[in-house]
């Protein structure tokens, strides 16, 4: 079979898909890579009141996040200390006083310390300081809950606000648009047949929007040439077409743009991977928050939020043309990623794809996939 | 994450849960532990007349079990000799004269021997004697049938008979619920998502019996304790409370009590484990029998009898409030088990899991393993 | 347990059965069995126009065969050289000008070729002559599609027609069947769980046929006596009862006969084995066409075609009765193989399963397997 030359230096070398099938790669991905950075798991806005939790799939690891008496969160392994059992088994619930393992009813408070077993003196006696849920390391920043698995954990700052920095320009920028006080009015969860990186490399760039986004090129011509919007300069932004009135399925008008922003920013869209599990759409008047959860090597579920200022939402307007755009989009792409994953179980083939300059800065997953596994 | 001080004896450590999860610790779980024991694979009274057989997984092996027509039973396993298939696909059935594996017709006497092929002379000739069934012994006691694919069997009574002799102090007293005319009036299998240690550990102890068994604490007002019956002296019952007219899910009163029964055994449950794959729960009217048969290291399909007189059976009284209350603390069990199956898939989790004073027989299931495997 | 005295030449035994449950015996296969050899992947007449193509599972890789403009057939690996997204997803279709792969629009000439790329210049550029699909070496011969993922592929005639040739006796006797113009009247995809040995080893001998196969013996009463026509002199076909009218499930007349045969071939049947993946059938007036795929060491994908002369079929005959004779067979020989799956997921029994000499030449798969293995 034909050897590819890469004398040209426009075609670069996409990484083996041996990485794309292995479970013992995803193994080492998750533990590595996933469980040592900053994972979103949610919004804020899901438990405003002490008691409430989202619990969430950490690099595998089942995690409690929950809304503490003063306000702030915390994390911990759903797991009891006495002998194992998941405590809480929703997505999404509350316990104002304590969580409570139903299988022997040892109570937990809400900072995770051993509050009550039955017969508790002669049972556990005085470790009952030692016997606390195992606590993880929590932030609520942009309005957003993150988890990391790592006991000494990066700066968040650094981590996560550095890369919507880097891509913004300025911290400024991002306060424009008031993420902290947005809240979800869609959900949608996506089951993907797609190893992660397919997904990832796929959100990274354009040069596939004129092929299977009809109506994302409607809304920003400039997709038309196959140059995503976060492979050019720092701030930039995509502008909405002429002929559309915001960013929505047809071209109609959306909901009312965010106060704060400056008028380029009414009219562009700005797509932000954050490193390793979500991806940020800024638009005029919402923001589309993905994340997602690497379930096995050939399959990651995607969970997509649509955020909204809460003023917009009061008087029940129709974020259906809203919600349908990135909604399509969405359903584009994961069918696109699951024909590669198809093509990435061969085991005849050179595997010796290429990426076009346009692609060329989809090398940075694998950068810092590569970095985070040899530190492994 | 904080450590567990177990400086404190009345804190005995859970073992490592990776055992709970591994496709080879089962396996050598089922190649040491249970192809070595005595297993519990059915009521001979399912199997009255010659050539009425049962079909039984044990530790894998599809095993069949034949009544005789001298009325012994054999064992063997379920596998033609001359190409291997399985001969007998239905739990449960009747071969009056022979079996016949239905691909090529070789047919097997009562007792497994090869009675006839088609082309006989030609194609098997005088090695007709070696080609019968690969046998397994089998033997019939306490109206069970149990099974063992040791080719030299531990003895049978030292090792059944001498674990419920051991919990209830003396044959006697086995003998007043005379096992063997008993007959199933109700039968459930539950099809459970966890590791069949999990199931062991939750009937040993009854730890969890006033947080998930509402309706047996009411019967049992002893349970609210949280000691297990079998953890106390040997010979003990858990008594019936005094507002409850028998062992029904709402005090009702049962069915005639068994005649040979003393006074106190007239008003007490007795709960056995009879290791490796079976519980015995003994009532004034009735028996509860479970046998269980690992199918994967987070399934297990558990098996469950209701053993009534015949004579009580006889005019068709109504069983329904007997059987919901073992049928609801069944379920009520297999849900927290399933929830400890949930945690132990935790790679990060401490495990420092703990034992309390009520739970420490725990350890006799995997002292007993540990015994079995380290022999393996 | 009783080991199998063989000193009995009667007797061979059967190979291990753990190469019928082992993932990585599978694997070996395919790399040095199946992808290796000549495979059957459909019929000529199912793409009669240049860009008609379909898509096949060869030893695990998609595979496209496709129609070129000057009558030829070509075939390549069915995975775009961009990203790796798989192209063609449909079992049948047809792309008259090119092959587009749906992600970036790559597009592909029939010959595999790349035809264009958006940005052909800027994001390809020279290379374009390296970057069409990979080839794979295709033949169309006896009206069939065969392609062997071997980059020098063993001698056609010599492989494939060399073993209609040694059956049949000489080459006229298959050019009388006329295969290349008979067309599928109809097709039936079976998925059977078990390995496809078992189905070479059920399809090889007769043995079986008296125990279930009543409709089959019923037509060809030679197949009661248990030796399989192919394991029988050079040539020899198996002759129509004398009370049937032609090969149907119930001896009504069928359609009319080919009209080359001599006058013991329309009387007759004839089967063949054609390593690695397919069965011929040869009747008086159809021929019945096999392939298998392995999909899993327990289970197998089988397509069947009937195949009749077209003008047979021109005046819409009813092929009911002449379908269901096989589909009959079929089903039983699958439920059979099934059984024996079961049988050898045992890991206690002795596998000492013996061959009788009726099956004696089942050993011949088994030997080009070996020799194929040892060559891996």
């Amino acid at each position: 079979m034909t050897a590819l030359s890469h004398s040209d230096p426009r075609l670069l070398a996409c990484p083996d898909r041996s990485g794309y099938t292995d479970p013992d790669v995803l193994d080492r991905e998750l533990r590595a890579f996933f469980a040592r950075r900053w994972m979103l798991v949610g919004r804020g806005a899901e438990i405003p009141t002490p008691g409430d939790f989202v619990t969430a799939d950490v690099a595998g690891e089942s995690v409690i996040v929950i809304r503490q008496t003063d306000g702030s969160v915390r994390a911990m392994l759903n797991i009891c200390r006495h002998r194992g059992a998941r405590i809480l088994l929703e997505q999404r619930g509350s316990c104002p006083r304590m969580m409570r393992c139903p299988y022997h009813s040892w109570s937990y408070g809400l900072d995770g310390g051993l509050l009550g077993a039955p017969n508790m003196r002669d049972s556990v006696g005085p470790e009952q300081e030692h016997l606390g849920l195992q606590q993880v390391c929590a932030v609520e920043a942009h309005g957003c809950l993150w988890v990391t698995l790592q006991g000494d954990p990066d700066d968040f700052d650094a981590s996560v606000t550095g890369q919507l920095r880097e891509r913004l320009g300025d911290d400024a920028a991002l306060g424009r648009w008031e993420l902290e006080r947005l809240v979800s009015g869609h959900q949608i969860r996506y089951d993907v047949a797609a190893n992660w990186k397919l997904i990832v490399e796929n959100f990274m760039e354009c040069y596939h929007c004129s092929s299977i986004h009809p109506e994302l090129v409607a809304a920003i011509p400039e997709f038309r040439g196959g140059v995503a919007s976060q492979a050019l300069q720092v701030g930039h932004g995509s502008a909405l077409s002429d002929e559309a009135a915001g960013f929505t399925v047809d071209g109609r008008a959306g909901l009312p743009t965010l106060p704060e922003l400056t008028e380029t920013e009414q009219r562009a869209y700005y797509a932000i991977t954050l490193f390793p599990n979500s991806f940020v759409n800024l638009f005029d008047d919402h923001v589309v928050l993905h994340r997602f959860v690497p379930l096995a090597p050939g399959r990651t579920e995607v969970v997509c939020d649509w955020l909204f200022a809460p003023e917009a939402l009061s008087d029940g307007p129709d974020i259906g043309p809203t919600v349908e755009l990135f909604d399509r989009v969405n359903r584009q792409d994961f069918e696109a990623c699951e024909r590669c994953q198809l093509g990435a179980q061969s085991r005849v083939y050179a595997h010796d794809n290429v990426l076009v300059p346009a692609e060329h800065h989809l090398r940075r997953l694998h950068d810092e996939l590569a970095a985070a596994l040899a530190g492994d």
